[in-house]
Order: structure tokens, then sequence, then C-alpha cells
């Protein structure tokens, strides 16, 4: 990037961050606790979602924010699986804003739901620089795009607080090595915990439904 | 995105055209096929140019560079393999630029290579707006990203010469369908050509070296 470009960029994420600012109080007046969901193309975000939803919809009310650059898939996807659901189209955007999800929030019932979760743009590096208002950020990596991801993306793994590894059902036909992942995934925060499942499959999804109600309780809590 | 952020893309794109002129200038003086890889993080670009340059670096010299935010990975599998590699660390950048590209050419020699495979950052989305000079764009996807990704990086896949459909050995275990794939690939692009390979398992592969080889001896042919 040259100076102009650095200069705009910087612009462009402090007016982000008085946003964020703005939707973080707001989501704490609904007591509302709001996850940012960050992952490669295909990783699986919108089907542990949809899991989500069957699962523990029934407990917990949960709205989904699903970012995509088209096709209102994921929405239809997740409300087909008993969750409430809006779509933001980014065109070319790489990342969901904050701007864009205080755009949506007119289509999201903020008492009506214990958590929100924004699923962004599938990318692993714009979306690492902007600040949705959210609680928590969740990365979902997933066993077939292979164990060198942390290195490579370490601004996501920076920002997130819970890392979801997906797929691990495929673990067997593939070269990929847990011990590696979770190495880089320490020597970039030591304290970030690495959980495994398999959305298809089962395993695991019992500790993320659990990790989330505990989450949501402690966000209820504080008021 | 406001007014003054599309009116600074637009200037970063025109800015970006012309260095991109000047490379497809100085690449055809060379005789040199450039392909820009474009992927989602994890479908197996560097695997695909590690087979290719064993499997092919004997009679076809190859360059690589390789852009990720971080590490110098890639380029080292890449010389492990036997072909020239230089990496791109882009830091935060979502996608390398004719001027990274530019920058990163005195390590590069233009005159020993057949043919420049350029690795972009793992990113289907800003790498689709940025026109390295390259004379095609293969995109890669993976069966375990699913098949719904054509239609939702419609940018990626207009701009692609090829798509190469890798990680077919891993299509028993997931819900993918070949046939929606394709489909949706036909509804933007009819006149795109999907090749199904396996990296790991080598299917596929003798396709995807011929079409590399006729593509090569068509732009040498051009001189």
């Amino acid at each position: 990037m040259n100076e102009v470009e650095i200069k705009l960029r910087k612009n462009i994420l402090a007016k982000n961050e008085e946003i964020a600012a703005h939707l973080r109080e707001l989501f704490a007046q609904h007591r509302l606790m709001v996850i940012n969901m960050l992952s490669s193309p295909g990783s699986g975000k919108t089907t542990l979602l949809e899991k989500t939803a069957r699962a523990v919809g029934h407990t917990l009310a949960i709205a989904v924010i699903a970012g995509d650059l088209q096709t209102e898939r994921d929405a239809i996807r997740i409300r087909n699986a008993g969750a409430a659901a809006t779509q933001i189209n980014t065109g070319r955007g790489c990342h969901l804003s904050a701007r864009m999800v205080a755009d949506a929030l007119p289509n999201v019932d903020l008492d009506a739901a214990d958590v929100l979760f924004i699923e962004n743009v599938g990318n692993l590096v714009c979306p690492a620089s902007y600040d949705l208002g959210e609680d928590l950020a969740v990365v979902l990596a997933s066993v077939t795009e292979g164990d060198d991801k942390p290195a490579k993306y370490p601004t996501a793994i920076h920002k997130a607080d819970l890392i979801v590894l997906n797929k691990i059902d495929l673990a067997p036909y593939t070269n990929f090595s847990a011990e590696r992942f979770r190495l880089d995934v320490r020597k970039i925060k030591p304290t970030l915990d690495v959980l495994e499942i398999s959305c298809t499959q089962g395993a695991g999804l019992q500790s993320w439904f659990e990790w989330l109600k505990t989450k949501v309780e402690q966000k209820q809590a504080l008021h």
C-alpha cells in the first residue's frame, strides 16, 4: 500500500470502530451475546449454525446475520433450521463492516434473541480487521484446508476467542496434523482453545453447545 | 462503500491496470506464459504446483511467485520440488497487486522460465479484481469447500479461464455434488471448463499437465 492508501485505510478503520462502539452499546442494552464467525469459504460456518439451531434452538433463541457476496442461500438454510436469519450481500466486498451490520439490524429482533451470530464473508484476511461490535470472535477452520493455516493467517487467529476445527472426520484421508495446527496456534495466541468437531458426524458438537450456553449466560449475568 | 471509498477504489484499480499492462508487455517480450492462481485458503494451490514441478519440471521450466500474508512456507515447498520460487508477504493485504508482482520480478529469471505461476493470496474475493498482467487465471476449488462456492463467488468464476476442482478423492465422504457445482459454473460462464483432480491420489493430473503444455506452446507460438 502507498501512503494515500494507508491513510485511507486508517480512516475507514477508525470510522468502523466508531460504529462498532455504538453497536456494542446497543447489544449490551439488549443483553445480547454477539459472536462474529470468521472462516475460509466452505469451512462449514452455515452448517455449524444449522446444527446449533436444531440442537439448542429450543432453549437458546438464535438470530443470524449472514454475509456473502451473493445469494440468499445461507439465510434460507438457517431459517429452515428454525433460527431467525437476515442476509447481507456485499457484492464485491470481502468483509462485513460495522455499517453493514447496523443497516441490517432493523431486520433483527434484538429483544427476542439470546445470541446473535454474525456469519462473516468467507475470507480469513479482511474480516479480521473489522470490529462488528461483537463480544467474541470464533474462527472456524477445517481439517481439509491444511494444518498450515494458523501460521498463514495470524491476524485472524489473534482476533479469535475460540477456534473451532471442523471436519475432523476427514482427517484419516488427509495428511493433517492436529499437533502442528495447535502448535502454530499456541505460538500466535497461547491462551486460545481449539475445539475439534465434525458437523456431519456430530463429534465435539456437545462441547460447542456447552461453550455457547456458558458464554450467553455470562453475558446475561452482567445485567 | 461510501462515495469516497468507491472513488478511491476506482483510482487504485486504474493504477493497478496501468502497471498490469506494463507487466503484460514485459511477459510477452520474454515469451512467458503467466498464470494467476486463485483459490480459498487450503484448496491446494501449492500442492498442485509441487506436483506440477515434479512431474513436468524437466520439460517445462517453471517459476513461481507465491503470495501469502506471512511465512516463506510455500516458496520453500515449491523450491524443494525443483522449481524457482519467490515469496511475497503481503502482511495484512488480502490480494496481490500488479505493483507487488513488479517489485518481485528482479528475483525471477524471466528468460529461463517457460511458465510463471503467480500463486495469489488464499482468498476468493479481492484477488478477482486485480489484474496481474497474466495470460490466464485458474481458479482452484476443492470438493471439501462445498458445491455452493461458484454461486457465492461469481467474480472469481467470471475471471477464470479454467476451474480445477481438487480433492475429488474426498467426495465419497462429503455431500458434494459435482453436478450442482458445474451447473452453477455454467450459469456464470457457460464456456468455462471444470477439470476434476486429486493432488494426493493423482487423478486428473495428466489432463492438467496437458492443458498447461498446450497453453505454454500457444504462447510461445505467438512469437
